[in-house]
């Protein structure tokens, strides 16, 4: 792993070639309150008029925690034995999720792009059944010292893309916004990660790069610590870099490796709280992840 | 126009004879407290097994009452000079309305249909700009015997749907589950009305038929009185039926003409409070337009 407190290109990709490339670019966006949704639709609005097939994923969580707190419900957050961090998704949750991610967060990125002259078109993970995975409805959680099972919790992996489906609508010029929530081999919706989801859809289409954006600069070595960044992960080096990282980062991390694993070119990690997120992180402001 | 207290069918389509049909039947199911969604979802599953083209479009009134009200911002309605219903849709209104319709009730649509073994997609008529329309931004409200303008209001009319993604996903074996918001030809969301959206998706794919299901036999001479019901409605009867029809159900009435004006056979104003809504209404159980 090499650190990057200067953050120096790792390849530069624009220009003209970039409009000729017909593997695509998938981009997750965060939903994270301070995370620049606008400016990365205006991006990738103009990347797309170029010629550039791409599959946006967003996120939600921001917001999803205001609506579920206003409903009465306010959000619960569980940390597995092993240290990933998720959120408790019962019934009432899952139906605010639906209400956040595919209901206003999507519908309204949707109409941005649409402004922004990209053809864009929303579809959530259930939609054609286009991410499949396990319904996993218990989740453990480690507690004061113990790990206890929590159950009712709708939420589950990411497995299964369906292809046929993105390809049918990139094919037409669409532009496709997906999000969670996925769908269990015995139908039912299901919370699941987004990132995994991006690093799912990335690896199905073949996709040249894969953007994890949201509020950080990239994998830290000291998450108190921006300038503490990780440049560079190759895949020999996914241990120490999953090592490092904490809470909602291990996701980012597992995806990043799990797509380059799977021939995707680079996977970075980056920021998307400035106003140009979508060419910081194709220009290797973030951390880079390649063979 | 004929009176039906007897409900006796108007013509039978059922049988062998609909599954080698391939003009597709297009259904509308409201959003009332009492309508069978689920009942609707298992008809239209077998519908599609049987290698029926469908579209359904769905509601979502009081499901949006109740997170508009929850959410600390109660519903409005306005009646127009000419009597026509409609909800004052400010931002926070919209923001509401597709946390409902593409949010909540279509992905639970999908799932339910999934569930029932038709490959389900949801797509509102923002998504590639599913359904265009002109933005109003007022409404005119009758109100104590005098008119005022309501400003702030994001509302549209239905112009004109995108076919060819219908037909790109019904190609494809997809059942499209669609509900407003549309957009307005300069990219603003809007509400629009789900039986007008509906006829005119009808329109468009040259539907063979069109429900308009909702919690009520039908149109009826009586609104008190659902044994009231007016079993046929010619073309020529338009205006007749339409000086009859009160509230919502003038915009099912005018719906109804436009889709049999454009080419549609039938469209039959329905019950979706049943178990068979589907069956009943193929079967002329309610009101049934044609030439």
């Amino acid at each position: 792993m090499r650190s990057g407190a200067n953050r120096m290109p790792e390849r530069t990709e624009s220009g003209p070639k970039r409009a000729a490339d017909s593997r695509p670019l998938v981009v997750k966006v965060g939903g994270g309150n301070d995370t620049n949704l606008q400016a990365t639709a205006l991006e990738l609005a103009a990347l797309h008029a170029a010629g550039r097939r791409i599959v946006l994923i967003h996120g939600g969580n921001s917001e999803l925690d205001r609506l579920s707190t206003a409903l009465g419900n306010p959000p619960r957050f569980v940390t597995s034995p092993s240290g990933q961090v998720s959120r408790y998704t019962d019934e009432r949750t899952l139906d605010a999720f639906m209400m956040t991610y595919p209901g206003k967060i999507n519908t309204r990125l949707v109409e941005a792009l649409q402004a922004a002259g990209a053809n864009a078109l929303g579809l959530s993970g259930v939609d054609g059944r286009l991410v499949v995975g396990t319904f996993k409805g218990s989740v453990r959680s480690a507690e004061n010292g113990r790990v206890i099972i929590l159950r009712g919790d709708n939420t589950g992996t990411v497995e299964k893309v369906n292809a046929e489906l993105l390809e049918l609508l990139l094919g037409s010029g669409y532009l496709p916004v997906l999000s969670p929530p996925a769908i269990s081999h015995c139908n039912r919706a299901m919370n699941v990660d987004g990132d995994r989801m991006a690093a799912a859809v990335a690896a199905a289409l073949g996709a040249n790069e894969l953007l994890l954006l949201s509020n950080v600069p990239g994998l830290l070595r000291d998450p108190s610590n921006e300038a503490s960044l990780v440049s560079r992960v190759t895949l020999e080096e996914e241990s120490a870099a999953l090592s490092l990282a904490q809470g909602r980062m291990k996701a980012k991390v597992a995806s990043a490796t799990m797509a380059v694993r799977s021939g995707v070119t680079r996977a970075v990690i980056g920021d998307a709280r400035g106003n140009r997120p979508v060419t910081d992180a194709l220009n290797g402001n973030g951390t880079v992840f390649s063979c």
